[in-house]
């Protein structure tokens, strides 16, 4: 209810939450096992469960509905405060990872002997920032910065010594002592890491470097963090020694004083300003001039400088190149978990609305939006999509980490090194299919979702302009879409043309299994008929079009096109290599459920709704390559599939809001008022836009403006404004 | 150049510059003619960029890329300051196309015995709002809602006397004496404007109504200008007479003292807050207690209230209801327009970015963007939707303008409001299927030429941000896409199961013209193929891919399927009634030339290709659809339109620049340094971006909140913090 009108709240106006009521109570899902499914486990899903109620509790980082009306220098004024507060969360979440609260656990990680800190260790309190990224994404990626950028680049590129010394002695894993920054991309130079314009000259004389900008298109440009938070930046930069060129490699250089904040002589900091989201965040530019950092400072884990006469550069070149963009690689990982718990979000928001906002249909019992069929497929697939999701990004953060362990293991073993790079490299091809395609769906979700909402779907307090402003860098950002598709592609594609060709290729992936010699056979048999009589099917047409594109793309490049004409086509191949993996991977977990997570028979069979929905639902979206290739035919579309996507709309509808619920995201996380759980649509809308914009202290409805349009209104005529110079008679009796 | 660094700034960073001056050296296109074209004439290109030259260079219209750093409050400001300038402009552009400047013209169209003034006089003034909404797109809205909504709510609905009264005498129409909003959607109600439940009743005791807002539902909301500059709205009620309810109606009902601004008893006003972009609009909810407005205040040109014992309401129902949406009819037809102009800004900015960029490929000469296939289909599709779309949105106004003045000199004569009756209602068809189609895909335009222009595209100093923001709203408002679509294609139906029934159906425009018994059954002729050997085939196949998918539709419905299972496919029916429309009259443009607008042969080749590449690329969009209802088979795709789309594009490419600079907008109207004339993107864009963020006065990049930072990072030790009492010897201490 409102105290802030008198007007009748009661009749229509709880139709919403009486039809949401109404939906609770006819569900027959066991939303906790659900719950559990998503969250991919039991401990897991009481993990999230805490964090969440840590999060949207703490004074500090509760956010509410006043947070679509702040500036930009509020906005990031509140992402440090807030930096701040989740300093304090780590140490406690390491600490609690450890299980260990006696004496000073911090403390002790700075002593040199320490061992180094793992990324398992830091799980929680990636989970706490994954979540946090839900109502405060700025947030989640001003630390990102620090932690994820910085912090990985010096573990993928340093020595133990020089991760030791940086991330624990210097306190930096700790948010303690430095706060780092990434200046990898330049203004003139963003996915072309290699071209990066910046020098690192080497003088033998001092045993340092010096850093320079050579040009303007060299400045380091969209450096997060560089505007008002870094004292420090690991920065991507030739290696110059001896004149020679070595390519790029990274360093560690101070921007700022530790305690004044005052910029180090020879370090030039711009802030880069308004962008189209995450304004929390201080982008900035930086330009080096003679900037003088020790030899030591340099990353030296797979490229040593030598001091010598002359010195000498020794490089392991393969690790050198994978471990370079191993930073990257954390950022696209979580980009897919964003997309579940970002999608989620949304896929709330629009289907409470739709449940509770009615629109057309008999005087007095107008139908709910949600009972159309349009908005059935406007709606459900996004649904299903946070669904389908949801194994795959858990999956790709456990892999991540398991390899991430295993390259920190292997240390000079070559064996080892030879197996985690073949790991590494498959989780390359994944990570950025996975990344690109689930960014691009989750920016189409918000935008269809947020058109479903109608005019309330406008309004900054329901959320969808500022989640989708904040979202969408994530498609350019970490390696640009088109070009992560691109690269994921001709991996895949490679292999293909090495199976062939008879080669032996390794896989180390499931989402890869397609690409075995008796597959592709079968894949491209002419007589291949899918009928959908068993889950499998939903899958593997899937990869039987990726097999099917591969090779119309293998046989166009063989007549004599270059690669870079069928760019569209490779894009194509990539997108499908991740919705068939998100299929594969959450069949397997469906079909193998060994922890038992989902028992009740009628939950696990809409969970193969949602299965099934997706997976139609794409092909229907992406019609024109599968009758093309002839994967499907049009009678077997038009008469079996479409028909059959119609049907599961309606089913899927029926449980609409158990399977909304079961994200089990509170009110104070979605932050919207239209999305709310109790579903009083109307009366948590009109409350929210009234505390957000009190009434002018002029008088209601005056703004401190008004002169300016009272003396427009009120103006004179154009002959007295102009002292009645245009009139027929003065204009005559001045020549007569 | 800039004199913000001193780095070195020759070199690599005029490649950009000098790419796009080759680019212009090179090209044999014609781009007055070009820009004729896209005008619709010698005389209306002339005018478009006289007025151009003005907005940009008038000291309160012109904007700079500080635009994209300020506030809502600043934003409002500055659009009340605009408008007051605009209301200026207005007077003069009336009396500049009255050709009459001598004495005072508006103070004789206050006259009593004034003629109304007309469509036609408003169109320069029109045009000057069209183009201002390319720079300040939230300035023209604000505009537009008092002039376009208000006024035509009036216009539409009011007796001559009335029009007269508000618009003149008044001074509405010349933005003196008051300023009108326009009260239709409730919180409950949009679409569904029947069901509005604001109430209007009539009290024969005192020859008045009185207006309440019975419930919460039914409170105005989104009223642009409401919150602050509104003295007058008109609202759409139901009319209560002797307790009987005859829908909804409209009446103006005044909300502000004209003077003082305060708020008349009774009404009640909050300001709806911040939205997801045009926060230049104070949009309000306004809410009624007993609203006291004298009859004659009820707009009475085809429902009349007749006071008596007992009072009498006569009506006429069919123009009544034709008339009463005819306000939204003109946002609905500049929507299209805007189309136009908004998309061409997007259009320039991503093209000469693609053309200055370079990356990858050979050092030193790495490749530009534009160069790449993929980036080809990415932008140059874009840009011919541009083109496409501009003949229609000029022929859509000439329409609008035409169809309103018969409607008005049709006055009581039975036949003539027959005949303009049909003109709207194809009137209708058009301008929903056009605005829903066009608004969705600049959207779309806007979103994808972002993310070709990477992170650059990000920057909100390169337009993309605000612009997509300001944008999307047009997808919602004046009726929502999807609802629009629905509406416009359920009447295509109709008429197509009038002519299957044998009934003689009327077609006042070429747009439908292929709803006639010949076309369709060529249509459906299943031996029907299209070769591509004459321009036609480019459109025609639009028309019949449309009759097939009407086909199919009524024949589901015919087998008992309800028309609302059907919406998917009646929403792509209004896009492809959209797209053939576009094609059908850019192809009649080019072929009936009569006043000459494009002489030179090489030039009009170019205009046949965009015309060419549209058409494909939108059929390679839709190719599940065309491939389904077999419009086209696989080989024809795949071995003759794909590659045919793909020998377009570096056609186009090479004419890319001029045939942008035939839009012939000029830096200050586009507002994006990436994307100005002169192509120096690097220097344009560093110097934006350090012009709008100034060092911070503690020091350069040193924000005010740095304490936050320094003392987090120089935070004690955790027991340090707590007095030690964690400590394991202080632990043992307290239990022994």
């Amino acid at each position: 209810m409102t105290r802030q009108s008198s007007v009748d709240q009661k009749q229509s106006t709880f139709n919403a939450k009486n039809f949401i009521a109404k939906e609770r109570q006819q569900s027959r899902l066991d939303i906790d096992q659900l719950n559990v499914f998503l969250e991919n486990g039991l401990e897991e899903a009481q993990l999230t469960r805490d964090l969440i109620e840590e999060i949207v509790n703490d004074p500090v980082l509760k956010t509410s509905t006043d947070h679509y009306d702040i500036t930009k220098a509020q906005e990031r004024e509140i992402t440090a405060r807030r930096i701040a507060r989740l300093s304090l969360y780590m140490e406690h979440d390491v600490k609690t990872k450890q299980k260990d609260f006696k004496d000073d656990l911090v403390r002790s990680l700075q002593d040199k002997d320490s061992k180094l800190l793992t990324n398992r260790d830091l799980t929680t309190f990636d989970r706490r920032l994954s979540l946090v990224a839900n109502i405060d994404p700025g947030l989640s990626t001003r630390i990102g910065v620090h932690l994820g950028l910085f912090g990985n680049c010096i573990k993928g590129n340093g020595t133990d010594e020089q991760i030791h010394y940086w991330l624990q002695e210097k306190g930096a894993l700790l948010m303690k002592g430095i706060y780092g920054c990434f200046a990898m991309t330049e203004l003139g130079h963003g996915s072309n890491v290699a071209q990066l314009q910046t020098i690192a000259t080497y003088d033998p004389s001092s045993d340092t470097f010096r850093i320079n900008t050579p040009d303007l298109l060299a400045t380091k440009w969209w450096i997060g963090g560089a505007a008002h938070s870094a004292t420090h930046t690991t920065v991507y930069a030739r290696l110059i020694v001896n004149k020679k060129d070595y390519g790029v490699k990274t360093f560690v250089v101070p921007l700022r004083e530790e305690k004044t904040f005052n910029l180090l002589p020879g370090v030039m900091i711009g802030d880069i300003g308004a962008k189209m989201g995450r304004d929390g965040i201080d982008n900035g530019w930086i330009q080096f001039k003679n900037v003088v950092i020790p030899r030591q400072f340099m990353l030296q884990r797979f490229t040593k400088v030598i001091p010598g006469s002359p010195p000498t550069v020794k490089t392991q070149p393969l690790l050198d190149q994978i471990s370079g963009y191993s930073a990257l690689l954390s950022g696209r990982v979580n980009m897919v978990m964003d997309s579940f718990r970002f999608g989620s979000k949304f896929a709330i928001i629009a289907t409470r609305y739709a449940v509770g906002r009615q629109q057309f249909g008999p005087e007095g019992n107008e139908t709910q939006l949600i009972d159309y069929p349009l908005h059935q497929y406007r709606v459900l697939p996004q649904l299903a999509l946070c669904y389908l999701v949801a194994p795959t990004a858990h999956k790709l953060m456990g892999t991540y980490i398991q390899t991430l362990m295993e390259l920190h293991q292997a240390g000079a073993d070559k064996a080892k090194l030879i197996s985690v790079s073949n790991k590494l490299k498959d989780l390359f091809i994944d990570s950025a299919s996975l990344k690109a395609t689930n960014t691009w769906l989750v920016a189409k979700l918000i935008d269809d979702l947020r058109q479903t909402c109608g005019g309330h779907g406008y309004s900054s307090y329901n959320g969808f302009g500022k989640g989708y402003n904040d979202w969408v860098v994530q498609c350019t950002w970490e390696g640009d879409n088109n070009i992560l598709s691109l690269t994921s592609a001709k991996s895949i594609v490679k292999k293909f043309a090495d199976i062939s060709r008879g080669k032996k290729i390794t896989v180390t992936t499931d989402s890869l299994q397609y690409l075995t010699p008796q597959f592709i056979a079968k894949s491209l048999s002419k007589s291949l008929a899918f009928k959908f009589d068993k889950p499998n099917d939903y899958t593997e047409i899937w990869a039987v079009m990726i097999i099917r594109l591969i090779h119309h793309v293998v046989d166009l490049i063989s007549k004599g096109n270059k690669i870079d004409s069928l760019s569209k086509t490779l894009v194509q191949i990539s997108k499908f290599h991740a919705i068939h993996s998100m299929l594969l991977t959450y069949q397997d977990k469906l079909n193998n459920d060994s922890e038992g997570m989902v028992k009740d028979v009628y939950t696990k069979q809409y969970l193969w709704k949602m299965y099934e929905l997706f997976s139609l639902y794409f092909i229907d979206q992406h019609l024109g390559e599968f009758l093309l290739l002839k994967v499907v035919t049009s009678e077997q579309m038009s008469q079996e599939l479409q028909p059959k996507l119609l049907q599961l709309l309606p089913e899927i509808r029926k449980e609409c809001i158990a399977l909304t619920d079961a994200f089990k995201l509170p009110d104070p996380m979605i932050n919207a008022p239209i999305g709310y759980y109790d579903g009083d649509i109307y009366h948590n809308y009109f409350n929210e836009v009234t505390n957000n914009n009190k009434l002018e202290p002029d008088g209601a409805g005056k703004p401190p403006y008004y002169p300016l349009l009272t003396s427009m209104l009120g103006r004179e005529d154009f002959q007295s404004r102009l002292g009645d110079s245009y009139n027929t008679d003065t204009l005559d009796s001045l020549i007569k």
